[in-house]
């Protein structure tokens, strides 16, 4: 059996296990939403409590860890963006983001025989999603190839084989991998959980039904996500189209999708009025981790920010810093420098006059600043004491804290 | 008002908002389970839920996030340590540890001035217990400072300073400090959420009885979690106690703790059949950060294990290494060494006969791996191959998978 799949702009479908339509947009699954309602959740834990939306139920082990994740509210981060803003806490999950959504649905579907012929799974990744595919598929014993580029620091590629996959560093052009794994998974027997592939896209989805539950019977004004691939944002607004279809959302939230300003293809796209996301020569940014020049579901990304109303915009890597910042001593929160672009993006928005400072945010944080201890903090040797001169300075510390 | 404090061992109670008893022995808070029913748990996110057996509610913002772990199993590991294990994955938390529970509570009760004149907090640590009480208190605008060694990392020092607190390395017999802190915090007003004291203690119950609702309405037959200062054993001894009580549990679980056999003052006091613990001259271990040679509820932990009909063990480096191995390669996940403890301890008992094959075991993984990544995974440098190739490998590399 294979889960039938629809191209979101050509609307053609197909039953083989592919990735792209004809008309080379992304494809998604093909899925029925009628009749969904709220009270058809489950008692299953995480994001499978939503299974009458997925195309398959928990599937134990690691798998049930994913989703489920917290949505927290700050005074001095509503403060900071200027509105009231729900920070949702893809942080913590198994692996420290929001990829272990897909990884966890993928990696499900393909042990359970539903993506053809695939008996293996693989990944091309410079991080989190290589770490994510690796541990699922440990755990559902499935052989597991992960492609990262050839300047990967070192310690990062530990991180990844703790979970002992195949691990290949590759020479040449990495954008091209992409698409080189798709066609080639598929000669070989191998299922690529890319980022915007359908099975990751589907699991993606879970993001925004966690978020509009929260919200129920209400929805928030808007969703802020960070973009890359653009396969979060595809799963996000697929989910809030099966919500509306369903009549379990009354409104559609807006949604904006951020990007750093030196790698910035489809907010670029969504400023000059393009219908197509084009790719761009990027430049560095401390959010490496969101900057594709070449997003494959970019024009997919596009055209949910139009469609829902919202936009995609860039922010600075001083924009971003501030927003880590503030999450970090305002809020006891740590982010990756990637997910700090979710605030960061919140708050211009606001300033920017499109959302309201009464409107209700949900800003969607998407990794642990864990994995990222350096980039975090800045370096410092602390204040330095004998144990003897310990009362001493604590009284200094109350003096000041008065 | 001040919550009031209770000895375990001789009974002593107090008003004042003192760590240890006139014994010597640690106090912990006084309360009155009677009548708690697992249908009193309220609907609010994460440990909050259970705050009718909690001295304070939910307090906002980021400690909304504490608690509400994952409860985990996977066949590879049942295999590996012979019995049934259901992981505990602490390590989803907001700073990837179970310190974020008494983090969360104990910061709260400060900040709604339940600690005595606290009005700032402090802490003695070097790792996961200085970061979460900096990350809480920060968001609780409370001032915070922060001890730790002057051999720590300067790598380690830069993830607590994130969250801006004032951090001061001090120079001197580290073990000394645990104690001083306590008694010139008093008279500063600085409430110090040391590992043990009573507050920090009380939000650390909700770990077992997060447990222990998802086995309502039966019980494990074992819970297994590392042990270094003793107060998450005191807690999760308290919780039990709290339940059986109340008559929400009709058998307690047995308490198994476990340490580096470096380190291991409680297992050895345990062997010898030792009343009291002593402390220990500490060698080197993989798992440093439960490695306390004279831990402060050393004594109540040997206690919590005796009375509930466990025990305490102590496992080599060798043991911890292939517990930390087969959570990643075998069930995908991440843990610090000291964590992999609980699944190297499990696994022990069971081969000692303590735990028999067919019971149902808790095994509590206190902490994320992915602040160790240097530990986790084994220096690899990974196949390499170039693009033009990548068909090439992917057939050798599905040859050795089939």
């Amino acid at each position: 059996m294979t889960l039938s799949r629809v191209c979101y702009d050509c609307g053609a479908r197909t039953n083989a296990p592919v990735a792209r339509c004809d008309c080379g947009e992304p494809m998604w699954l093909e899925t029925d939403p009628e009749g969904f309602d709220w009270d058809d959740c489950s008692d299953e834990p995480g994001m499978w409590r939503y299974e009458s939306l997925l195309p398959i139920s928990r599937p134990g082990g690691i798998a049930d860890a994913a989703g489920g994740t917290p949505l927290v509210t700050d005074a001095a981060i509503d403060a900071f963006a200027g509105t009231n803003v729900h920070l949702k806490l893809e942080g913590e999950h198994p692996t420290g983001s929001f990829k272990d959504r897909g990884s966890a649905l993928g990696i499900a579907a393909v042990a359970a025989g539903l993506a053809g012929d695939g008996s293996a799974v693989g990944t091309v990744s410079h991080g989190n999603m290589a770490m994510s595919t690796a541990a699922f598929a440990a755990a559902a014993d499935l052989p597991c190839v992960v492609f990262v580029p050839d300047d990967i620091p070192s310690e990062r590629l530990a991180v990844i084989d703790q979970f002992d996959p195949s691990l290949v560093t590759v020479a040449g052009e990495y954008g091209r991998l992409y698409d080189e794994t798709l066609r080639l998974g598929t000669e070989h027997g191998i299922v690529f959980l890319n980022s915007d592939v359908p099975l990751r896209v589907e699991g993606q989805k879970t993001t925004a039904l966690e978020i509009c539950e929260a919200f129920a019977p209400d929805v928030p004004d808007a969703i802020v996500l960070p973009v890359s691939s653009g396969g979060h944002a595809s799963g996000v607004w697929k989910a809030l189209r099966e919500l509306h279809e369903a009549g379990a959302i009354a409104d559609v939230p807006k949604l904006y999708f951020v990007q750093a300003a030196a790698c910035a293809p489809i907010a670029e796209a969504f400023d000059a009025g393009a219908d197509e996301v084009t790719s761009v020569v990027a430049g560095e940014t401390i959010a490496y981790s969101i900057a594709n020049a070449d997003p494959p579901s970019g024009t997919r990304a596009l055209r949910a920010a139009r469609e829902t109303g919202g936009a995609v915009i860039a922010v600075s890597d001083d924009e971003i810093r501030a927003a880590q910042h503030a999450l970090a001593v305002d809020a006891g929160i740590t982010v990756e420098t990637s997910s700090a672009t979710a605030l960061a993006g919140t708050k211009r928005v606001v300033e920017e006059g499109t959302i309201d400072p009464s409107d209700h945010v949900a800003a969607v944080l998407t990794g642990t600043g864990l994995k990222e201890a350096s980039t975090a903090g800045s370096p410092t040797s602390g204040d330095h004491v004998e144990l003897p001169a310990l009362g001493e300075y604590l009284t200094e510390f109350t003096g000041h804290a008065d």
